[in-house]
């Protein structure tokens, strides 16, 4: 496999083999390393010397079901720490297929013009963005495939990243029209702006099948692998991540107080019941929409829905449990049909609607729109995509809206807004948000799952808890494989290993497995260390510690010293 | 002495008499350590946990001239480190001769209310704002003079404390009517506003004067202090200090190539003689205004103006330096009637004018406004006072205002904006700004007096002066002195030494004198360490390592590794 290099400041493309340092890496490992390896930890996020970097997971292209994630890494301009961020959509199974182990974006243009790579044919080459200048997501990948053709995947950024907002996503196409696939958090799209890249198209013509070292090996993992997830009672077809795809957890956070309701001010939404999992069922089902679908060939979960309205019509290419939270109770909205209408301008300004929603939810406790007025809420976000002052400010995320807003309230932890889990009521995410190396995030190791486990409310266990659920979350993004996906590899590690040998004869043992997760955190984490990051910005908001939160009265207790002892076992 | 503590939360004061730790500490070295004592360094700058500490220096009362600086501390939302800011005024020389080493305003109230702080009588209230609620610095002291009598002086914030903007200042009264000065940088307004705190009103009924240990040695040394700054050729009645003001070396920094000039694009600026000092001096006596005047009682230097219009009416109390450097050259503007009139608004609004200059700059240069163009820039500055988006945001810094704009040529270090000397043609500032806990800053260890013995674009030696330099800074900023008046206190530290034990009787040699200076630096350095701030926040921005400015071609090339050493000799 080759690594792809793009110099933007020469216009220049080179391929060139995969040094061996990386040769044992993929998706965010893989990213994590070239940037510790080729970029100064301290570089400004949005200058010359930081890399964007587009890399598969080790599996991606294997025909692994899930296993196709994209991760996209660089230093965020938002956390100012490392960061990697994955989406579904075509291009984890394409690349490898295309013998490319990630495309590297070096450099920056001396001039405001801005391009787009095309990747075809064995070649790349940069064109100037021409028409697609300022468009939104979706009619960027319109854009493009009509010039290139639809059977093209699409990466691009919106308006948010042509601005360089922190906020600003990455949006990857799917399977057909299909292109709510974001990576969206910690400013990527801002990243990807700031080297004057539009877009990145991947043409498939030319894409072969990948080899591997002892097909026999590899078919006998994969397959059970695949029939397992099937086997599962929640994630096969008779599942509830199936049938009511990732809200169908709505109930639950709420139940358990965690769920983000009017800028993290009350863990219990009274208006929860309008975003449950069933409620877009039924909705979907009544109005004719799509249920199942899927967001990677082949996935045996398919999690998906196409959101439509009262006429049958697409709001938005999928709702998913994170937008519903951040952008529907977060901001006292408990209609779907509202979420869906912003989580559609989010997804066409290339903005990550967590950021967004959180952002947003600080705008209203500002008072510049009112908490469950649709109408003042899209006003403020359709200024992002107009560019005024006020919408680049919520574009920017929610510590900077906070800041010039004087909102002391601010759900972020190391720079990144929370996603759709109160700490207070479950502290093992408190503890994710705070120690992550990416800032507060859902995948980086979620607690949420083992709330039976280990109790949400209390402080024993769950910084072990923690430190469990971010080396698997490791395992998951280095290889492409989706995060509910995890189950058969957690309960039977060899299976992993076995794909992994059949794809690519490395003779690992479930040792080298957990050794790989492990670097990949201790990558990150000096990488950190390197950019100035330090125990005093592994923390959770002062505020949150004091103020309780209904209907628990929780607050955020884990002491600093379990949050500083998360990774002495690493 | 005492220390006067009040109690935002309960709305209570409480005298107190001095902790031994803090007995010989003052000013700036009384306010970092009540800091590192008090505070978690980790805590919510605008947060509960917080304290705004107000602290006249060590010579404070005494009597001795130019030693009635005020130091104002807290940890900064800005920085996020420690702060020190400190201004003329009565304040300085009050607050002793009141007894008081110290106010610390602790805690928050837990409504929305703002409040009066008034001491007098030997007693302290806190009362509501009432009708000062909004106000400009001018008019809240115009109201609380006519409520408490014109002998009172005032310390208040304006619309930017009020809207908790890291650029609000704290404005401080003086003689008369004059009260343009200001505890400008780092945001200190805003910790100000974020404790409820409009104003402090300090009635000087029942000042008393101040003991003396030893009242011979003290009379021996202050005068002999006074009479060698008098005989001073640069410093005296006829040196440029006072003949020019601080304006005086607008032409030499313009020469030397360090002038900021449109958002530090240029360190040369083609306007410049419309702002120099030998032009500020015939304007203002052609208009019959007043140069030569005092920002504290006894001043024999008096490097001040009364800036005037054509009419003779005052535009601004005073116009200096770095206010001319950032919001004059910096933003294009050449003529001193603009610079004054923008001098006036920001000082009205409590804003720190270097860091509103180079906010402005930064938003120039997004194309917000024109360089050059008095109405487009007066019409944003105007804007802060409104409390607009677009206020808010230039309001809250160079940093956020570049971010949210997307502009990367932003010139701060440590989050903090640069006064009027680009570190690129005069590196022993940038060394300075690069590694004073304060953050850049041009007290805390200016190298322009020492351009003839440190070649200012070399690399060579600039370690060693800032170190000298910063120690300097530490003296006078704990004993209350004006920058202009060290060359008396370095030449013979044992002046300064008799001064303090004259009034104290503590006995110290110079070696304490030099260990309590040192202590300081430590003290800030260690707060700083434990707010999670690493050698990696200790540098200059990336692009003025790589940017050569005109008309010199400099970059910024001290070595990092000569950054880090910097206080290995403290």
């Amino acid at each position: 496999m080759q690594l792809l290099r793009v110099d933007m400041k020469q216009g220049k493309t080179r391929w060139e083999p995969v040094p061996s340092v990386y040769t044992q890496l993929g998706g965010r490992g893989l990213t994590a390393r070239i940037l510790l390896e080729e970029i100064p930890p301290t570089c400004d996020a949005l200058g010359p010397l930081n890399k964007l970097i587009i890399a598969p997971g080790l599996l991606g292209g294997a025909g692994v079901t899930t296993a196709g994630r994209l991760s996209i890494g660089a230093k965020s301009p938002l956390t100012g720490g490392v960061k990697e961020a994955n989406a579904g959509g075509t291009a984890g199974d394409l690349l490898p297929r295309l013998d490319l182990k990630a495309i590297v974006i070096e450099g920056q243009p001396e001039t405001t013009d801005i391009f787009i790579l095309v990747v075809r044919n064995g070649s790349a080459e940069l064109v100037p963005a021409g028409a697609a200048r300022g468009l939104g997501t979706y009619a960027t990948a319109e854009h493009l495939w009509k010039k290139y053709g639809t059977g093209c995947t699409i990466l691009s950024i919106g308006q948010a990243g042509e601005q360089l907002l922190s906020g600003a996503a990455i949006a990857c196409t799917g399977e057909g029209e299909q292109h709510s696939n974001i990576a969206a958090r910690g400013g990527l799209g801002a990243v990807m702006g700031s080297k004057g890249l539009k877009a990145v198209v991947l043409d498939k013509a030319g894409a072969k099948s990948v080899p591997f070292a002892d097909p026999d090996v590899f078919r006998t993992a994969s397959k059970r692998f695949a029939q397992e997830l099937i086997n599962d009672p929640k994630l096969g077809p008779k599942g509830g991540t199936h049938l009511y795809g990732t809200a169908s957890i709505t109930a639950a956070v709420n139940e358990m107080g965690s769920l983000p309701t009017r800028n993290f001010s009350n863990g219990s939404f009274e208006s929860s019941e309008g975003l449950r999992g069933e409620t877009l069922r039924e909705t979907v089902l009544a109005r004719q929409g799509k249920i199942g679908t899927r967001c990677m060939p082949g996935c045996v979960i398919a999690c998906r829905n196409v959101y439509v309205d009262d006429a049958g019509e697409p709001i938005v290419g999928t709702l998913q449990y994170e937008t519903i939270a951040l952008v529907g109770s977060n901001l006292g909205l408990g209609n779907l049909d509202d979420v869906g209408r912003l989580n559609y301008m989010c997804n066409d300004f290339g903005l990550d609607t967590i950021e967004t929603g959180a952002a947003l939810g600080v705008a209203l406790e500002a008072g510049l729109g009112k908490y469950g007025d649709y109408e003042s809420i899209a006003g403020l976000l359709r200024q992002v995509g107009e560019g005024t002052t006020l919408g680049r400010l919520i574009g920017s995320g929610a510590v900077t809206t906070g800041r010039v807003l004087g909102v002391r309230r601010v759900p972020a932890a190391l720079g990144q807004a929370m996603p759709g889990y109160d700490p207070r009521s479950l502290k093992g995410n408190g503890v994710t948000y705070a120690t992550s190396p990416q800032g507060a995030d859902h995948t980086a190791g979620n607690a949420f799952g083992a709330r039976k486990e280990v109790n949400p409310l209390g402080v024993e266990g769950q910084r072990q808890l923690s430190l469990k659920l971010q080396i698997i979350s490791a395992m998951l993004d280095s290889t492409g494989l989706c995060l509910f996906a995890r189950p058969p590899v957690i309960s039977d590690p060899q299976l992993m290993v076995d794909m992994l040998n059949g794809r690519y004869g490395w003779g690992w043992t479930k040792e080298d497995l957990d050794r790989s997760n492990r670097d990949l955190l201790r990558t990150e984490l000096e990488f950190n260390r390197q950019a100035g990051i330090t125990a005093a910005d592994y923390r959770i908001p002062e505020y949150m510690r004091t103020e309780p939160l209904a209907p628990h009265g929780a607050t955020f207790d884990v002491p600093d010293s379990e949050l500083d002892a998360v990774f002495e076992a690493l």
